[in-house]
């Protein structure tokens, strides 16, 4: 079959059925018509529909060479730079069609499985492993243009250090019994971004420092398998107005809460489990982070994009474009993104073929970069609150637009440049960008996207090739090393 | 009459009739029973229900020596340093019912029209000044216990340094008339917060570079008056649920634009006009700065208390209290506490009677607490975000917790030391405060409470004396000054 | 005897000849005339002559109850508030002479040593411990007018946080032998600033994770004590001329590690030894870190009020004082001015007496000063480097300025309001205070004052009361503490 | 001739007898003995070595297709995106020489006059410009291997913004006569680097809101020009030891005010002058700044790589390396550094044919970085400080180890896995980059290496091409633009 159009995806998606909890029900009806999730399907339907436009179909399709059919390029295993630099253009289409607000875009994951699929290979005859199993989902979410969602954080019930969960009763996903047909699974993992809205959850476990082998595995199944649950969280769809809230009523995507009560994952299902060492060591070496990355930094620099020029639309609508404290603002949006895009293109250029024969971005300036934006972007977020002073507050919704008071209206909130419909637009973008709890979730999510920034940096720190420069400095003070 | 209770207010709010337009629609019906406005009125009734209870009405009011009854401290002039504590004390026991989250507690007005009523002796005999009805307004406010809002910023058309309106309609208010019954008045006002929540609007003028005749004035009028209209945004009141939404649901105040549709001011409510050097003088010594910022900073070091409970009590949910980073980040927030705490005190320590007669709390010290409260505010806001994590996200609603699903989430989203219900109680505390559009709003507020920071500086820069200071430079370097 | 004057100190320093090593010899003859130490025992011993000055007497002296002699206001024993303004006053004095530049300033050692003096009942009856030795150094540092430096600092070989020393030889400071004159101590200690340039050398431990009994002691002794050698690092004199150097050619105060080679502490200058927990609690519960707070505070108050009058004397110089970015960076210097001025008065409004006695000023504001200044003092000095620019790089000499190419500099370095001649001494002032070794060591100083900068923030939440703010929040929430 | 050695560079220095004062007296003798100079020229000697050393010739230098002899590759015009890789070679091959300490290093200042040779054709038929002299000198200065300073900056007697110079005798330089054989000069330049130690000295002007024609020129005359004076600032050698002063004794390079006192510049040295319109342009769309910013990031970016390995040895040399708050100060090295490397390949994978045929490096890239450096080289060295905290001032001298007091300190200053002498070493170099005379005058140089840090922000804000971000916004809103 290959890529799909959007109507496939609505449709796949209501068929579904999984089981949902929100605000307390479970939800029953087509998902696609749900107040709080016909906003974010519709948009990923865009994606589905847009791969398929004749005008880009080559941009963000290639030709299957064992089943002739176009395959979205996320899935695109790289053998070559061009290779790279098509994905790019690819998640660049998509990252536009969003605006950059859509974290768990399909490319997402799919980009994740296809890394996970290249480097199977490692995992062969290690006890517990199952690459085939790794494989086959990589083919079957090409032929079928799966989409997926991945959950792997625990429940953040006790972060001390030296925390060692005493809980009788599971809290943290795991493995309570091994029959003929899989594992079962019992217990929770947090934040599944768009939880039960694709068609598959890639669960696995991330290293740590009590891990225990009934918590170490690594699978993929249906949205809908028994006993897997998604409780919401509040929707922060602001709601259906695209006036009033131009971009929750489209992009906010949910997270849930994923509990496996009883859930019984079938063996073919299984890419690892129980193997501590092999679990720790494919996710460090596997190509899975530099792909997740690539993706994840091309995205947000189309986002920073949208902000820079957000940001420069505020200027110029009230006029504050002589002022050096706001060029400094907007200097630090123009450094940022110049930055991300400098980083970004040198993980390109620096790409090496690895060991399994993929070719890889290289991972230290994509690492670099995804230390820099968690910080950056809460503080593109306050420089357009500080820019937009009183006007992030003054802000009449569409109906007051349109109501008998519209004259008052028209009169005193317009513009230096702008007629006030024009400017009230502009402004309530800028708050739903960050003022809304849509765009304060999309901060806390930027910001923990790849973890704890403190770890992040102590990550760094840790494998960043520091000692040529430390020989450096021996050699010119004439002490050993 | 004197201080009044919950009940009286509230009636006299209803009976009010203000003209104010909430989504496109004039409000009809007791404003105490809109959705929008009835938490934050319930919380206004309950302080002046405070101020009548016996165990504090002797904190909370002072006798009137002309009428014998209970009057509102926040009104009392003060003439002695026990006078100031007094007063602290009682905007204390105000802010600690509000937990600080309403900046328009009407004992903030009542300082303001105090500080004028003081100060109104400056304007005798000055052309177009009528202290005597400053002092009248003064008179009636306390016998009548009127609460009041107040609107001096223009519309936002136009921020360029050198923009000079040239419209032909007035944007910004203005007298477009004079006539025996008073003056009349056109265009708007932006950010009166509480519009139409009051029972007087205080209009006044800000000194400007372009500062016309028409449009240098101040005058308080009855909410009322016909031709005055308020034009709320969007509310952020999230929902009636205090477990959902714990501050918005009780201190979302509202902000409007003000707009003056040929508003009559009869002259005995009119302070200055037309005299713009007068008016500027005023503004500038009068007592009004020092008393609005001694409420305001009280109110915001018990904002600061909360906010650091809440910190703490965070780090105790989630067990992080062993962190070196977590120690540093809640050391902001003790050393932002302590700080505001030693410089209000120095105000009062260091205050002195004014040439009126009053005992002005010094203005240095107030000044650098309101350079500081707008910076580290929104650190605050950052710091709880950066403490709770993935738990800011988390947010079941009330409904979930008592619905059939209720068992998972007590099970998987429990605290270290609490359960799952109390800990999101503690988490949706934080995210109402820190990413609700309530919690974003208010860190828009607080950061422009006294206006621009970059305006603030500049000012404090300007009036600090500096000169004893380069003259102990000079004198070490044996150079001239 | 009690209050000495400026000649009596350097004859008696100059007596002491104590083991000093400079620059790898051992120095002999006048201490007051070796060119390292000459500008620094100058410095000092003027503040001894503004002691006895009649017009300054009763400001920096009191007289002794017991001798009837006047006695250096820095070793008064608090008892009212009045005391506390006293000895800040007096303490005011001397920063005044040394622009707060002096660390070591004498009246901060005598501050500690009559807080020792203070607590010392504190010790009595315990074991290993002999309060009366810490009373009589007192009375005889009274009635001498010693003056002291301490050193606490194990050398910083291995700062790991789990290092446990395991050289043969002892590095840090130890006990080596107790015998019936005294303990004989073998070992170093970090960095006594003005090492040999006093009377005697205060040494204590502080308490750490792996403290041992033969490292846990407090004593005091002779700098001339056989054994006791002081190696000083590399002098940051930059020469005589106060034109050139106008800071370090009279401030620098040198430090120097302190090496014991079997140094003999008689057991009547033994205050404690061999007893950790007697030692951890007395260094916790005596008053001691409240005085030398107090202190220290005062003089960097001094020392901030200097920097302003010098950062905007440069501003006056090159006019500058119209850009808004300047009236920022000068509000910094204001805002932390002001802000340690209202720390240091609540520490005085809040002082309670303590068990023994004293009259102690509350240690949270000076805890939150003490956090404060190790980040504004170097942030000062970098808003000094910005406003300066290329002035602080264009640094002709005295020489210079009186050859005969002085026309040239007179034409082309004057200021806007300055000559040459003038411009040339302010940023020559501004560049030893911000730039030259001297100045970059006082930056290094300040910033460790009282110890690495991450500890202090932990120290800070680990002792704040913060319980009483939790409970408001749980009370808010109606959930249990 | 084309590349010399670094004997022939210091014979044509000492022979060149340019008016150099220092310290009020002007310099007799040979340049490279005095002790202000002698480690400067050393090193710039061994630059010049280099570069004929026969591994490296081919790296460093090209054979001259004119006279077939080899010329410093600083001089080469590039025509591809290798013949800027070949540049980048060549400038860090001098870099890592210099360890980056060396500003004025000559390739500065041959790019720049490369850059103005290759734009020179811009100036042809403009009036009062005079192209072929550009193109002369820079023949010349190839076939002798000639090294340049520069200066550009007035005085800074006022830097008000609308300041207008009324002195009557000219401060900032000025054409005061034209006569047959050239112009002459009078006034002074702020700042030129090297000054006197260069052969040449190349003056220009930049724009400003009140440039005069009479100060509008641009011309290259030698040092040793009658009538122009090089007054220096103090020397911040510290010492010949290249133990107690690693850089200052090797790499301080000297400022100098530069008089112009009557100074004659031949008309064949003239490039321009009296034409403000032709001035301005050609140094705003010569090559000029593009080759400038290549060299200078690429120098940072070797200082940057030294810098994180001294931070990263200090760190095993104390053992802190375990601490969370030690990953994320040299974090913050690794990402500077990796941002600054992705910048610079960015600019020349972007690089562009310019209309004279020139291969520019990106302009925008390497503005990002000269807006990045200043701000993370103070940093840098403020992390360096935080890091080595008390071992950054216990700094014996070689002379003390070497002395009778040397098994001290072997002893006590020992470092957790070095000698004591390794440890000194290790933090006299830290202490000589971050805090000796030499270390500061580095960080205000750095941080103002392209001019004032605010007007780098105005400037980037202003050229940098925002209006695609602004129509997409305005597009995804609906609104016109």
């Amino acid at each position: 079959m290959g890529a799909i159009n959007g109507k496939e995806l609505i449709d796949r998606l209501d068929q579904l059925n999984a089981e949902i909890w929100f605000d307390g029900e479970r939800i029953t009806g087509k998902i696609s018509e749900h107040p709080a999730f016909k906003g974010i399907l519709e948009t990923k339907a865009s994606l589905y529909d847009l791969q398929l436009e004749p005008r880009l179909l080559n941009e963000l399709t290639f030709i299957s060479p064992d089943t002739n059919e176009p395959i979205g390029i996320s899935y695109l295993q790289p053998k070559t730079k061009e290779d790279l630099v098509k994905r790019r253009t690819m998640m660049e289409h998509w990252a536009r069609q969003t605006k950059g607000m859509v974290g768990r875009s399909p490319d997402y994951l799919n980009s994740v499985i296809m890394g996970f699929a290249s480097s199977a290979p490692f995992l062969k005859g290690k006890e517990k492993c199952f690459p085939e199993n790794i494989h086959n989902i990589y083919e079957t979410a090409m032929s079928k243009d799966l989409t997926f969602t991945h959950t792997f954080v625990p429940p953040q019930v006790n972060r001390s250090l030296f925390n060692y969960s005493s809980s009788k009763e599971p809290i943290s996903a795991k493995v309570i019994e091994q029959n003929e047909q899989g594992l079962v699974i019992k217990g929770a993992r947090l934040l599944a971004t768009q939880g039960g809205l694709t068609d598959e959850v890639l669960v696995f476990s991330t290293p740590s420092l009590f891990l225990q082998e009934d918590e170490s595995f690594a699978f993929s199944i249906p949205s809908n398998t028994p006993g897997l649950k998604f409780i919401c969280r509040e929707s922060f769809v602001g709601g259906d107005s695209a006036f009033n809230h131009p971009l929750s009523s489209r992009f906010e995507e949910m997270d849930s809460l994923v509990v496996f009560d009883h859930v019984l994952v079938p063996w073919n299902r299984v890419f690892y489990y129980g193997n501590i060492e092999a679990s720790a060591n494919f996710l460090l070496k596997s190509s899975f982070h530099c792909f997740a990355l690539h993706q994840t930094v091309t995205r947000q620099i189309v986002k920073s994009e949208f902000m820079l020029g957000l940001a420069q639309l505020i200027v110029e609508t009230i006029n504050v474009g002589e002022y050096q404290h706001i060029h400094e603002k907007l200097s630090e949006f123009i450094i940022g993104l110049e930055t991300m895009k400098a980083l970004l293109e040198k993980s390109e250029q620096d790409s090496k073929l690895d060991e399994f024969g993929t070719m890889r971005p290289h991972l230290i300036p994509l690492q670099i970069a995804s230390n820099i934006f968690p910080k950056i972007y809460p503080r593109y977020c306050e420089i357009i609150q500080l820019i937009g002073a009183s006007g992030m507050v003054t802000l009449p919704t569409e109906k007051a637009i349109n109501s008998s008071i519209a004259s008052d209206i028209h009169q005193y909130l317009q513009g230096s440049t702008k007629t006030a419909e024009e400017r009230i637009k502009v402004f309530r973008l800028a708050w739903d960008l960050t003022m809304s709890s849509f765009g304060t979730r999309q901060i806390q999510y930027e910001r923990y996207f790849f973890g704890d920034p403190i770890r992040l940096s102590s990550a760094l720190y840790n494998t960043y090739p520091k000692e040529q420069y430390v020989k450096t400095v021996c050699e010119f003070l004439d002490i050993k090393h």
